[in-house]
């Protein structure tokens, strides 16, 4: 895939204020935080999206968020935050490089805000679809991206360009 | 922690409409959708929050997150996703058990909405902060949550049930 500031960031070749690394992934502040305390998780595996990651750096990322929101909220006193992770443009994602966001939420006005246009549900039409995406994820199982995916990385990164 | 519904969901008690289910998580269709897809993927450890979750969740957690955005991409049609983890009440969390959704972004008016207030950073501030943070993620490590956790988690659910 192409490369992003992340990767820079990755490389050493600009900086950014680390606060966790491990073989995996890296961590560090938001240099355009929603509150003080916005740090940003990324896995090493340059995938723009989440469901082009790989299962082991998935796991690793996953494996320190409790240790990294401990850390936020121990030195920022600010016990309620937001863990927010965007694929696409139109959800907001603005790197093409996967980022998992730690928000802190201070108050109302400060942090993520969120909006919640619920929409209605039907149990019927609810278990066909349970059913479908069971199955869909029996067949891609813990295996790597397909090629079709690749093409949809660079989709993802022309059109993050675009816009960018 | 005190029981919550998807407790009794773990348990069998009330049925979901289930996608994945393995050893230590379990993902079912949200019942309150913000798009068509908004899928809820859970830890069996029934941490209050994501601070308080161990490292072995997290991990199992993280790991199977791109299998299922996956499916829910195959099954939808829709690339576009927010994925989101909230903790406290002031940061929308409704249940206080550990979930984290994954929601497709079809358009401008379905799906998550999401408001960005971004703040001024300060780089000299930053620094003082990330090394904070860095300090505070060393001595966490992979620790189960310390005790003074078990007071906030209760605490927490105290407010949830104030509030639902």
């Amino acid at each position: 895939m192409a490369d992003t500031v992340f990767g820079r960031i990755l490389r050493g070749e600009i900086p950014a204020h680390r606060v966790y690394e491990d073989e995996r992934v890296l961590a560090f502040l938001d240099i355009n935080p929603l509150s003080r305390g916005h740090v940003l998780v990324i896995p090493k595996e340059p995938a723009a999206s989440l469901d082009l990651l790989s299962d082991e750096s998935a796991a690793a990322l996953g494996r320190v968020l409790p240790r990294l929101c401990r850390a936020v909220i121990a030195v920022t006193g600010t016990r309620e935050y937001n863990v927010l992770e965007n694929n696409g443009s139109g959800a907001h994602q603005a790197i093409a490089h996967v980022h998992f966001h730690i928000i802190p939420k201070p108050n109302a006005r400060e942090g993520l805000g969120v909006g919640w246009p619920m929409q209605g549900f039907d149990h019927a039409e609810g278990a066909r679809l349970a059913a479908q995406i069971a199955a869909q994820v029996d067949r891609s199982g813990s295996r790597p991206p397909a090629p079709h995916d690749e093409s949809a990385s660079t989709e993802l990164i022309r059109k993050l360009r675009e816009e960018g």
